[in-house]
């Protein structure tokens, strides 16, 4: 019998690919979304229409806030709910209108799922996308959401505060809301024996299974604007000096992950987060990637270091454990460069769409 | 010329004893509340009406998530604003309503405080009441809010996680609020250099300027509660074996800190933490406390342990560093048996109108 799979946020970037990478697998797969991102945002990839996609995948319209429609899903009892159904823009939340947006859908929309989980399915593994923003770029290693026994820099045999939740330090209001999830997601595990995967997962880009393409200020994350800036003609912008670190992987490795997540669900009453990318780079490296592969290809590209808009430390250390996924087999793509090109070349086509207007940063963090 | 001091939360326990006592002290004081507490519960100690307490100080009604009316009292930038508009109820929050609307009214509403004070009044001191619940019982020393330079138990010269949070682990949705909170301001004072003091709360007992008392399942904490049952001549109830050690102050205590907290605003774009009660006690010292006070008044008083509805450590290690406010002048009073005394002598002539049905717990953790 195939797995039930309940995805709230199947039409976004990643719940669209998703949906599509677990049905050529034969999962049962069902979703819902409140299509919010249609309303606002024109995908740059021309992506099948709502109802198209309603024909091809049982997907209900739902503010997973409010609705009972989640609740008949629900009562289906999934083998894993993948919860996306998040706002996932940090400019956007740093406006007033933004973050209580954000934070009022991402916090209660969460919290929600979490009692309808325990009333209907308390089996159901719930995986849930966090963010390694929620994490901040602390001076010491990172280690997977919870302090380890051996303290962080492997001197001392016992750290005092083992057990406890690595201390976060999020960037946005936005991120705060992914650590809000987290802790409200660790209690429900400890308190009520829910099973779930918390994944702090790097910067997604690329495209998979003819999925949404964002290349905006709020919703374009950044090796993807790059793509947009380098196939418009226009300049990389390097938000200052560029060092600021981060995890990237592909969607597709993204893809692959969900799906070790999904096929093992850890045991009943455990909260665990998996640390989920590929590689470690600067923003400044993904830029020059970005370039270099644009030049191959012969579309000429060039790079602009613009002011900061964010408050971010730009030269900073960044060491993350990544085990748990390892050890359940995960092994990444570390070939940037032909996903990247893949990307421009799909793209290509719909260059012309590009409105340069809305890729410029102008939400400030202060 | 008098400091302006903005109470939310006025008509709450705390908040109107502390609006008294900074009148009292000449300070100018004006409020705001939602009045939400008097369509639930009665208040044991005869309370004042609303219209009574706004001609004696100048209180609008407000959900402060929503209506316009907190922006034009931030327009007279008030020296401090003290921010006890929050649903402080733990057993509430675990029910699923009580859980969305703690977390909604709580989080959005300090949320939005937060970008009020930054768009009218930036250089407002914001004292923000969390409590001491944020950090659980861990096995280690608790430090005031962020992890400290020399590591926890003294042992080691350094942290590798020096600097950061300390890491909260809170047994509620209302506690996961008060986090939630916390996480929220510091963020705020870091990005935008907003100024605020956050209050790691003991429980606070006793009586003080005329204000409410609640004894209830939801809204009485727990040594108040202990004196309600003496007087109504039922057993005081222990949660499970009652060795569930807490720091608790009296409410006269509350308010010489608050007021300490007002006189001694941190610097601009500080967020500073106190860890404030007056003493550490397990709930069966606190039960036997009441029972040996009550007694002595010839209240004949006895203990029944029931089973913990509650999910929380009946035996666990408890130890609190409190410097920041004694180093500002803080002396606590010691003396529990007198507060307990007097609040007994006060509550005396309205015994009668105890509610024997609302105190059991009926709201289980799990």
């Amino acid at each position: 019998m195939s797995r039930k799979i309940l995805i709230l946020g199947i039409d976004g970037y990643i719940g669209w690919a998703l949906a599509n990478e677990l049905i050529d697998k034969d999962y049962d797969v069902f979703g819902v979304d409140a299509f919010f991102r249609r309303t606002t945002i024109k995908s740059l990839y021309p992506i099948s229409s709502k109802e198209y996609r309603e024909d091809q995948v049982y997907i209900l319209s739902d503010d997973i806030r409010y609705s009972d429609i989640l609740i008949e899903l629900l009562y289906e009892s999934p083998d894993a709910v993948i919860h996306l159904a998040e706002q996932p823009s940090a400019p956007f939340s740093m406006t007033h209108n933004g973050a209580m947006t954000t934070q009022s859908n991402n916090v209660l929309g969460t919290l929600r799922l979490l009692f309808l989980i325990k009333e209907h399915c308390p089996s159901t593994h719930l995986v849930k996308i966090g963010t390694m923003g929620e994490y901040g770029t602390p001076d010491c290693i990172i280690p997977e959401g919870v302090i380890p026994h051996n303290c962080l820099d492997d001197v001392w045999p016992k750290c005092p505060m083992s057990g406890l939740m690595f201390p976060r330090s999020p960037g946005s209001f936005y991120h705060l809301s992914k650590v809000f999830d987290s802790l409200n997601i660790k209690f429900a595990c400890d308190t009520w024996g829910l099973c779930s995967t918390d994944i702090m997962q790097g910067i997604v880009f690329g495209l998979a299974h003819e999925t949404r393409f964002d290349y905006d200020e709020n919703f374009g994350t950044v090796i993807n604007r790059f793509c947009a800036q380098a196939l418009a003609g226009i300049p990389l912008t390097i938000y200052g000096e560029g060092g600021q670190t981060r995890g990237f992987l592909p969607l597709t490795d993204s893809l692959k992950c969900l799906q070790i997540a999904i096929d093992n669900p850890p045991p009943e009453g455990t909260y665990r987060t998996f640390n989920q990318f590929a590689h470690i780079m600067s923003v400044k490296e993904c830029a020059e990637l970005v370039c270099q592969v644009a030049n191959d290809l012969g579309i000429a590209a060039s790079i602009q270091h613009i002011p900061n808009p964010r408050k971010e430390s730009e030269d900073h250390h960044y060491h993350v454990v990544t085990d748990n996924l390892h050890n359940l087999g995960y092994e990444p793509n570390l070939d940037f460069s032909s996903v990247i090109r893949d990307t421009l070349l799909t793209l290509i086509p719909y260059k012309h769409l590009i409105n340069k207007d809305i890729i410029y940063p102008t939400i400030n963090w202060r």
